[in-house]
C-alpha cells in the first residue's frame, strides 16, 4: 500500500513538469485507513506547496492521518513555515518521504522540526523513482549547474539523416512524441546553427491534452550566422530565444538579434571554440536548471568532450539508409580506442513499436 | 500439449544447426498418452532422417502413437521411402506437422502417401516458429539462392569502430557469443578485404559445449590485395576459404591463392564493381544455402544496394565514441530521402544486458 500511495504522489508531482523549475516536482497524498482523503501538487513556481494543497483539498478530518511526499519540503521550495504549521495543526501523525531534500543551504530543517512536534517520519519510500523524477532539481541544487541531457534519433545503420540531410522521419510518431515530453520537462533546449540552417526547427513543445511549457530556446552560434527568417528568431512572451555567441560576434549581428527581442550571452573563445563548461556555468547562473541538447552532431560532440552531459536518450529505428558521408549522432574528432568509450550507466530500454529508446547516465 | 511437443521437436531440430545444409533442420517427437516415448533429429547431411531416428529410439510399442515433425519430410531431405515405411509399419496413427515442405520438385508427396495409408495429418502447429528455424532452407529450396543476412555491432552514436579502426569491443561478451551461433548456422560467411586488413579475423565458430561447424569463409577481393599472412588464408579440411575476385585479378595472385588450397571464383566486373546479384547466384550454384555478411561498411552497402539481403541482425551497445570520420555500419553512396529507406519488417528486439539486438527482415 505504501508504494501505491507514493506512486500516486509521484504521478501528481509530474503534473508540475515544466512549470516549477528550478524547484522540485512535488506531490502529496493524505491517507486515512488506507483511503486517499486529500491530494495536492506543486503547480507552478512560487504557488502553494504540494502539502498545503493536499491539506486544503482534503475531504474530512485529518486527525491521525498519514501524508506521502515524494520529496522532503524545504524552505526554498515554497513557504516552509506555512507547510509545517498546516501539517502539525491538521493532526497528521506520520509522514512518508520518497527522499530527503538535497538542498545544501539548510536554514530550516523540515524533518527535524516536525519530528520535534511528535510527527513520525519514514524516509526512502520508492526512493529510486523519487530521485529520478527530480534528477534535474537534485543536480542543480547541489551543483548550481544545469542537468544536461541529449536526445537523438538514428537509423539502425547509425545515421542522423540521409547524405542530403533529410531526417524526416527517422523514428516513429510515438518516439517523436517522446521528444515533446522532454521539451516540456526542461528549462532550456539547445541546437547549433547548422541545425537551424538545415531543419529550421521551431523548438517549441507540442503536446495535446496538457498545458504546455516552452523551454528557452538556446542557439549556439559563434558569429551569429543564422538565416534572418529562421523560426527560432521569432520570439514572444511564451517562446523566448537566447543566443550564445563568441565575444567576437560582429556588432551588427548582435544589434539585429537584440532588436528582435533575443537575448545574447557572449563568451570568450577557447582555442577558437565556445567551451561547454563556460556555457553551462553561465546558464546555471541565469537559473536554468536543465538543458536539453537536441543536436546536431558537432554540438553534441563538443558537449560530450566538455564532459557536461549527465543523461543520454537515443532512439534507434530499424531503418537502413546507407551513406559514407551521412551524419552520425556524435561527430567531432572522436576517441581513438574503444576502451576510452563513454559507457552509459543504469541503462534502460523503452520499446516503442519497432523503435528502441535507450536511456542511460554518464557519471 | 501440442505446442509443448512441437517446441521439443524444434529444439531437437536445432541441434543439427550447421551440419545439415542445404537440407532442412528436422526434429521428431513420438508421443503416446501425453508422454514422449521417442525422439530423433537429422544430425548431419545425408544421415538418417529425424523420423527414422525417433522410431529407432522409441522405448515401447508405437501402436496408436502420434509423431510431431517440425517440417514435412521430403525426398531430397533423406531417404523418404524408408521414412514412410517406418512410420506406417510402426502403428503411428497421427502426424502433427509444423509446416509443409516448400520444395517445388515434388516427385513423391509424403503427406499424400501417408494419408492414403490411413494416417491422419494435422498441419500448422507452431507454424511461424517452424518456418523461422528453417528460413534458410525455405529460401534456398524455392529460389536456389543463398539466404543472406547481415550482422553488425555498433555504438549508440552509430559507429562500427573508432576513428582509428578499433572495434574491440563494442558489444558485450554475450552479444559476441551470438555471432558464433550465427556462424554455426550458416554455410558461408563473408567479409571484404578491408576487414581482413584491419581486423585479420579468423572467421571460425567458437562455441563451447557443442560440436562446431565452420562456415566456408568467403573473401571479397577484386584483385587479391590481401596480406599474405592473413589468418583467413590458412586453410585445412575443416576451415576452407573461397575468394571472390574480378576476372581481371592478376595471374600471380590467383596462383598464390590456389597453391594455398584456396578456391577462387572470378566474376566479370559491372561498372567497375563486383555485382552482388552475380555473387549470390554463383554461391547458390555451389550449393551454398546461406551467407552471413559480417562486414565491413562498403561490402554491406553493396549487398544492400544489390538487394540480396533478407535478414538483418544489428547489436546496439550503449557506448559513445564520437568521430566525424569513424566508420558506420553501412557506407556507400546512401539514399537521398528518408522515405526511400529500407524499413525492416517483423522486427524483434533481444535485450542482452545493456545491449539490444535488433532482428528484422527485408521483403
Amino acid at each position: 500500500m505504501k508504494d501505491k500511495f507514493m506512486y500516486r504522489a509521484i504521478e501528481l508531482a509530474m503534473k508540475g513538469s515544466g512549470f516549477v523549475n528550478p524547484h522540485p516536482l512535488s506531490g502529496a497524498v493524505i491517507v486515512k485507513e488506507d483511503r486517499i482523503i486529500g491530494e495536492g501538487y506543486y503547480k507552478a513556481y512560487n504557488e502553494d506547496s504540494a502539502e498545503l494543497e493536499a491539506v486544503k483539498n482534503s475531504s474530512e478530518s485529518l486527525e491521525g492521518a498519514e501524508i506521502y511526499l515524494n520529496i522532503e519540503p524545504f524552505k526554498n521550495d515554497a513557504d516552509i513555515n506555512k507547510s509545517i504549521e498546516a501539517i502539525v495543526s491538521s493532526g497528521i501523525k506520520k509522514i512518508y518521504l520518497g527522499m530527503m531534500n538535497p538542498n545544501p543551504e539548510k536554514a530550516l530543517n523540515f524533518s527535524e522540526i516536525v519530528k520535534a512536534k511528535g510527527i513520525k517520519i519514514v524516509n526512502g519510500v520508492l526512493q529510486e523513482q523519487c530521485e529520478e523524477i527530480n534528477e534535474i532539481y537534485n543536480h542543480y541544487i547541489t551543483k548550481k549547474l544545469p542537468f544536461v541531457f541529449t536526445k537523438w534519433a538514428m537509423t539502425l545503420d547509425g545515421k542522423l539523416a540521409s547524405r542530403t540531410g533529410d531526417s524526416k522521419w527517422i523514428s516513429s510518431e510515438e518516439s517523436l512524441e517522446f521528444v515533446h515530453h522532454l521539451r516540456q520537462r526542461v528549462a532550456a533546449i539547445m541546437v547549433g546553427e547548422n541545425t537551424v540552417r538545415m531543419d529550421d526547427p521551431l523548438l517549441t513543445t507540442r503536446l495535446e491534452g496538457i498545458e504546455i511549457s516552452n523551454p528557452l530556446r538556446v542557439i549556439l552560434s559563434k558569429y551569429g550566422n543564422l538565416p534572418e527568417e529562421a523560426k527560432v528568431l521569432k520570439v514572444d512572451d511564451r517562446t523566448k530565444t537566447l543566443i550564445i555567441a563568441s565575444a567576437k560576434i560582429p556588432k551588427e549581428k548582435e544589434e539585429f538579434f537584440i532588436k528582435k527581442g533575443i537575448d545574447i550571452i557572449k563568451l570568450e573563445e577557447k582555442s577558437g571554440r565556445l567551451d561547454f563548461k563556460d556555457i553551462v556555468k553561465v546558464l546555471g547562473e541565469k537559473g536554468i536548471d536543465s538543458l536539453y541538447i537536441e543536436g546536431g552532431s558537432e554540438v553534441l560532440a563538443s558537449a560530450f568532450e566538455g564532459k557536461v552531459v549527465s543523461k543520454v536518450y537515443a532512439a534507434v529505428a530499424p531503418k537502413i539508409i546507407g551513406g559514407k558521408d551521412a551524419v552520425t549522432p556524435v561527430g567531432g574528432a572522436g576517441i581513438e580506442r574503444m576502451r576510452d568509450a563513454i559507457v552509459l550507466k543504469k541503462v534502460k530500454h523503452e520499446i516503442i513499436g519497432a523503435d528502441v529508446i535507450f536511456k542511460g547516465y554518464i557519471e
